[in-house]
């Protein structure tokens, strides 16, 4: 039997989603996989939909997973998130087809990015946000980030040194950088902290939101592209410098990487 | 020159707000006095508007004190964040009537509490919500906390001890547990994370909100009436039997105190 985990983790104190090869830390994978194991009695490997950094949360990864004989979901809710660690939990178990594959069935990842914009840095948004000083042109950036639609070669915004072309290998050699940008929108986000339900008349102290939905992304790709927004947001660039940046397809020409706090895995989909 | 600090921490690491007799841990208070120790080179005594116990955050928290010869606003704010740690910052400086007592001559406190109902807990939250497993009636809970209302005697509602009938005190011995509520609501919070912008259509997995506004507060008494209104919620108690442990004006009747990390200071009123 095939099943889907929907999972939210805190991503400040895991060394990224993946298992590693040698002991570096500890992974969203490797907990689950332990999580599994324990509840089970069994080895079990399985497969995430999205790579996510260190520091990088998210509301809705999914995992995937056979497990024969098949358990009752809810029991399998019950069980796993008794023994699973605070910070990473199960939202929903689902059954899924024979083969399904969390990672080569997924269509599209939907991720948010928060930018606290603000004279000084929020303590209860600090492990969520990144935090910018200066006010950001909002529009601007919205503006800048529509040339990001569509299919393009998104090697400007890949982190992990793939996206720095290589005189030894041929074009075709190289890993695609070719994604498709279905959604792309900054926007001031409505609510200032988990404690307010309305946005804050002040343009100095403000959340920032910046939404990308993609059939699939590059390391570091969201990061890369809101760092690159927010110099476009600060005056640096403007939105046609934001789109040579893109159609560059070289890492050297896009701006510092964003930091991982301020990015969550919000959600993915499937057929 | 007196001056007024509002103030956001995480209450996480606090062991509260208050400096301690003994050395109890880090408090708000001693990190207060420790960054305008070292940015001015004085001793500096603050007073805050409200105790916040270990684990309580706050957004809006007021700190006083005075500080001659005056520093510019905008040196002192850039210069106590610079020293400040990650988890206390200043939010805002103004200077302050002649006088200005944080605690005394605030008016109205509100707090805001947070409670995640949900059949799991939620990795992101669990430092700012009380988990919750089975779905609250918060209609009823909001009826019942009308009765809240007015001037009453707090003393069912009072941690520390105090809420304690002791037979060697004569009533005019003790202190008093009289205050005045001025709001008290019940509801579903608009959004069910920090990363989401309106409420979820299922009402197994939601964030409540319970507000709570008075003249002043007792030691524990959001957290106590919280408790309280969770008991109406999960229909242990009618309104009518709450109104009851409100009246009784003794601890005992109340349900357990709800756990710190659920609170919050939103802001401090004056006149």
């Amino acid at each position: 039997m095939y099943y889907k985990l929907t999972i939210e983790y805190d991503g400040k104190a895991f060394h990224g989603s993946q298992a590693q090869a040698a002991a570096r830390g500890r992974t969203v994978q490797g907990e689950l996989e332990r999580a599994l194991a324990q509840v089970t009695g069994t080895a079990i490997r399985i497969v995430l939909a999205g790579r996510t950094d260190a520091g990088v949360h998210a509301l809705g990864q999914v995992a995937s997973f056979a497990l024969d004989p098949a358990w009752p979901r809810a029991k399998l809710f019950e069980a796993l998130n008794g023994v699973l660690p605070g910070d990473l939990k199960v939202r929903a178990i689902d059954r899924a087809a024979d083969g399904f594959h969390a990672r080569y069935d997924a269509h599209q990842r939907d991720y948010r990015y928060l930018i606290w914009q603000a004279p000084a840095p929020a303590p209860l948004l600090r492990d969520r946000t990144w935090h910018v000083r200066k006010v950001l042109d909002v529009e601007a950036m919205h503006r800048a980030a529509q040339a990001l639609l569509g299919r393009h070669n998104f090697a400007s915004f890949c982190g992990g040194g793939l996206g720095v072309p290589s005189e030894s290998e041929t074009a075709e050699e190289r890993p695609s950088t070719v994604r498709t940008m279905r959604a792309a929108a900054c926007y001031v986000w409505p609510h200032s902290s988990l404690y307010e339900a309305t946005p804050p008349a002040d343009e100095t102290a403000r959340l920032l939101a910046v939404d990308l939905s993609a059939n699939a992304f590059l390391p570091q790709m969201v990061r890369t592209i809101v760092g690159s927004l927010v110099a476009v947001g600060q005056g640096k660039w403007t939105a046609a410098q934001f789109a040579e940046v893109l159609a560059g397809a070289d890492r050297r020409l896009a701006a510092p990487t964003a930091p991982p706090q301020g990015l969550c895995l919000l959600r993915v989909w499937y057929p």
